[in-house]
C-alpha cells in the first residue's frame, strides 16, 4: 500500500471568507493531515466592511484553518476583472505554491465577482491536476459530485467564520444566518454524500492519483 | 385586483411520506388558504414498514395536511411500472379531482420508483397548466427555481412528518435524520429563495393566471 | 381565499421593442390587473434608427401598455458593457421601484447587448423574489417553463409593436415580420403551454405567494 | 464540384402524421430531388381513430409526400415497448432500406410513444450515418440546430396533414389547431433558420459527405 | 501523512470486455496496489460469439488484470430489464464485496445493454461512496471530469483487451480497431488529464476521503 | 439530382494553428472539391513564437491547405476582447468573403482568446446560415454531433500542422504531441462518426440545403 503524498493545496477567493464558507472544513482537515495549504484572496471585500479590519480577520482565519500564508490581489471589491493581468498574477501565485489542488469560486453565481474568479482560474489552472468549484450562499444551480466528510470539524468551521467578526458583529441575525446556513449546507450535502455534515465540490479536472 | 381562485391541487408520490417530504408545507398552506388538496401514493411502502401501518399513518398524515382525500395506487413498493396502466390510473384521479396543479416526485433520482412515478405522470399530466417536481433525499441534480416560503408551517411540516410514525419510531436516529434533513433542505432552499425556510420546485410547465 | 397583492412590476431590456416583443401582453394584462408597471430601456437603439424618434416611440408604447414609467440606460447601442456601474443603475431602478418582479432578456442570445443585459441583472436582481427571463427572435435554446395566456390581448400586443413605428416603416416586409415572428411565437409557446397564444418565460428564481 | 448522390432516407413515427409534422416537409423535398424515401410508422393510432382510416390516410399521405413505401411495426397504440423485438424490428427496415438518413421522434416528449420510439431507434440506427431528431407538438425542451427551408413546400405540408381526415374531420377547431400549429412551428423554426418557413432538427449524429 | 486504504472495488460491465475498455487500466493498478478489485459482468456476451469461449476469456483476462473474483449475471444478452430483479442481484455483490468504489457503463450509450446496466445500478449503489461511470465506444456526450493516468499501463490494457481473443479473432480488421480505438481514447483523454495516456471517469457521487 | 453549389467557407481562429488543428482536414477536403476557403486569424500567436515567423507559417498553411486568402486580425495574444470592434471587424470579413460556412473555435475552453473568439463569432455570424463549433486540445465538454471523415486527407492534416514549425521545433516531444493528440483526436472522433478518422463539430445553426 503506498503512503499519500504531501499536497500542495491552493484555495482561491473573491472575497475575505468565500474560501471559509467553500471549502474551509476541508482544507482544516488538510492542513491536518500535513498538506500545505494556500490561500489567494483577491479583494479586501471593503464593500462589506473595513477594509483593514477584513484583512486582519482573514489573516488570523488562515491560521486558524492551518495555512501557510494567505496571498493577497490587489482588486477592488465589486469590480474582479477579466483579463490577462488577473490570469497572470492567478498564474505566479500557482507557480509559487506549486499547487497540486486548486478550490475556486463557481462559474454559476449572482455575484460577479465570483465569476470571475471561477472564469480566470479556469485558465490560471489549465496545467493543474485538480481543480474543484466550491460554492457559497450566491452560487446557483450547484450540483456538487464530490464530497469530503466535515463531521468531525464542522464545529471548527463554524469558528472559522466567526472570525470574520466585523461581518458577524454587523447584525446579530446575520451572524446566525450565515452560521446557520454554513450548516444548512453543509447538513444537506451531508445527505447527498450518504454522510452527516460535507462540503461538496464540482470538479473541473481531477487527475486521481492511485 | 382580482380575487385569487380556488384552486384543486394534487400530489403523486411512490410511497407514504414521500409527498409530505417534497411539499408538505406549500400543501398545507393551500389547503389553509381554502384551495382542495389531493394526495395519491402509489405503493403501501410495504418494503419499509407493515402495510396497514403505513397506510393508517398516510391516512393521518393527509388528515393533518388538510387534505380532502388520499387516493391510493395498487402498485407494489419497489415494482412501480411504466406503462399504459399506471398512466390511465393516474389519469383518472388527475380527471376526477379536476387539478389545477400537479406535485410529483423528480426524475433523477436514485430511487426507481421515484423515477417511474415522474415519467409516467409526465404523460398523464399532459393537459394540467401547473406541473411541479419536488424533492426527496434521494433526488439528484435537483436545482428548483420556483419557491414556497414555509417558515410558518415548518413546524407544522415536521409534526406531518413525525405521524409517519412507523418510519419515526424504527431508530431514534432515523427519526432525527429525517427530521434533521427536512429542516436543513428547507433551510437550504431557502437561502436561494432568499426567505428562511422554503421549499423548492422544479417547473414542468406552470400557465401563470394574473 | 386570500386577494391577490399589488405587485411591482419592472421589465429591462437593451432596445427600444425589446420588452414589448418579450413580455408585452404579459405587462400590459398586469398593468390592467392594477399591478404598477415599470420599465428600464438600457440603450435609446441608435443602431436601429434616430435616436429621438425611437426614445418617443418607446415612451408612447409605455402609455399604452400601461406602464407608470420608462427609465431610460445611457448606454450605447451594441456597447453595453458588464460592470459596476451598470448593476449599480439598476440596482437604483429596483429600489426605486421597489420591484416585486422583474423581467430580463436571456443570456443565450446572438446579440451581444441581451447577454450583457441578462449578465448585469442577475446581480442587480438578486435580492428580487420573481426574476424571469423572456425570450426575443435573437434568443438561443429558450426553453420556457412558465408561460401567461395572452389570447385575449394578442392584437393589442400587436399594436403595441406598430407603435415602434421607425422599425416598422423602414421596410413593410420588416413590419410584417416582426408582427408575424410575434404571433408565431405566441402560437408556438401557446400550444406548449396548453392555450392559444403566450408569452414563455424561464424563471430564474421565483418565490411564489400561496 | 461533386454531384449529390442519391440518398436512402426513413421517417420513423410512432403514430399516422407525426413524421408529416416533424418532417413532412423536408421528406417532400428529399424525394422530389430523387432521393429515395420511405416511412416507418409503427402503430395504426386506433386511440385517435379506426384503424383501417388511420391506415388508409397513411397510405395516402406517403404517396402524396412521395414516399416508396411505407412499412408497418403491429405495436399498439400507447403501449409501445422498449425491447429487444422493436429494435430488431427497427433493424430490419434499416437494413432493407440501407437508410443513410433517419428522421425519429425525439426522446423529451409528454407522449410515452413518442419517447419509446427514440429510446429503441437510437439503439437500432447505431450505423446510420446521419439521425436527426424531429419535433411535434407534444416535444419538450427540443432546441434544433439543423434546418429544412421549407418555405416553397409549406402549403404542400399543411395539404400533407390534412389527407390524415379523420383526425381533421373530429373537430373543426382541431382540424385547425393541427394545420395552424404546424404553420406557427414552422414560421418560429424559420427565424430562427434565417428563413421565412423551416423545420428544426437536433442531430444525433450526422456524419457529412462533401 | 495518513496511510491510504485498502479498497474494495467493483466493477460492473453488461458484456465481457466491457470493463477492461473502459476502466481495465484503473483496475489493474488498484489491483496492483494492493486493492481487492470484483468485477460483476451481466451477461455472457453470446450475441457477440460462443458464450462458454467468451466466459473462459473473461475469466482469463480477470485474472490478468489482478481480480480477486469474477461474478456472473445470468441475464440474455441485449436483453438486460430495468427491474427490481437485477437491482438486488447488485445489490447482493455490492453487499458481498463491500465494495467502496463502484465503476459502472454510462447512461447515455447506443446499446440498450449499457443504459440498462446504468439505470440499476443507479439505485443498487446509493449507499455508495464513490460511484464512477467509465466510457465505451458506444457511449455519447461522455465528458468525464475524473482521470486516471494509466501511461505505465497502456501496454498491460491492450494485453487486457487481446485476451478476449474470440472477439479479437473474428477480423483482424476488428482487433485493430478495438485496440486502436482503446488507445486513441486513452490518448484523448491524456491531454484532457494533462497527462500522456489517461482513462476518465464520470462521477456520480465521490466521498473523498483525505 | 441537383448539382452541389459553390460555398464560401471562412474559418475563425485565435492563433496560428488553431483552425488547421480543429478543421484543417475538412477545409482541405472543400477546397479540393471546388469551394472557397478563407481563414481569418486573429493574433499572430506571440506569445508562442516570433511574430513574423508565425504570421510567415500560417501564410503558408492557407496556402498548402488550400485557401484564397488569410485574412488577419490585430489583436494581442491573449489579450483577444469581447465588444463592437472585434464584433464589427469580422463582420466585414463575413461581408466580404460572402461566407455560407463559418467555423470557429469553442466557447468551453481553458484559453481565454477562444472563448472571446467564440462569443464574439456568435454575433458576427448571426446572419450565416451553417455556423460550426471546432474543437483544439484546449477544449472543454466538446459533444460534437456533426462530422467529417477526414481519412482520405489525415496525412495531409498532419503535414498542414508541421508547416506551423517554430511551433514543431521548439521541441521534439511538443511536435510529437501536437502530431500525436491530432491523429488521437481523428481517431476518436473517428468512431463517433462510424468512419476511421473524423474532425468533429457543434453546430451552432446549420441551415442544410437540399
Amino acid at each position: 500500500m503506498r503512503e499519500a503524498k504531501k499536497l500542495n493545496v491552493l484555495a482561491i477567493g473573491a472575497h475575505p471568507d468565500d474560501i471559509e464558507f467553500g471549502c474551509g472544513g476541508t482544507l482544516m482537515k488538510m492542513a491536518k493531515e500535513g498538506h500545505d495549504v494556500y490561500m489567494l484572496v483577491l479583494t479586501k471585500g471593503e464593500r462589506g466592511g473595513e477594509m483593514r479590519v477584513r484583512q486582519r480577520e482573514q489573516e488570523m482565519a488562515g491560521r486558524f484553518l492551518g495555512a501557510k500564508k494567505v496571498f493577497w490581489g490587489n482588486f477592488k471589491d465589486t469590480h474582479i476583472p477579466s483579463n490577462k493581468a488577473i490570469i497572470s498574477m492567478m498564474e505566479k501565485v500557482i507557480k509559487k505554491t506549486n499547487a497540486d489542488f486548486i478550490f475556486i469560486n463557481y462559474q454559476d453565481d449572482t455575484h460577479q465577482d465570483h465569476r470571475m474568479v471561477a472564469e480566470n482560474a479556469i485558465t490560471s489552472s489549465r496545467y493543474v491536476k485538480g481543480v474543484f468549484f466550491y460554492e457559497v450562499p450566491t452560487s446557483q444551480r450547484f450540483d456538487p459530485t464530490i464530497f469530503v466528510d466535515i463531521t468531525d470539524v464542522l464545529n471548527n468551521k463554524l469558528k472559522l467564520l466567526t472570525l470574520h467578526a466585523s461581518q458577524v458583529s454587523k447584525t446579530g441575525i446575520n451572524k446566525l444566518s450565515i452560521l446557520e446556513s454554513a450548516k444548512a449546507c453543509a447538513n444537506f450535502r451531508g445527505f447527498q454524500a450518504r454522510s452527516r455534515y460535507a462540503e461538496g465540490f464540482k470538479p473541473l479536472r481531477f487527475l486521481m492519483s492511485l
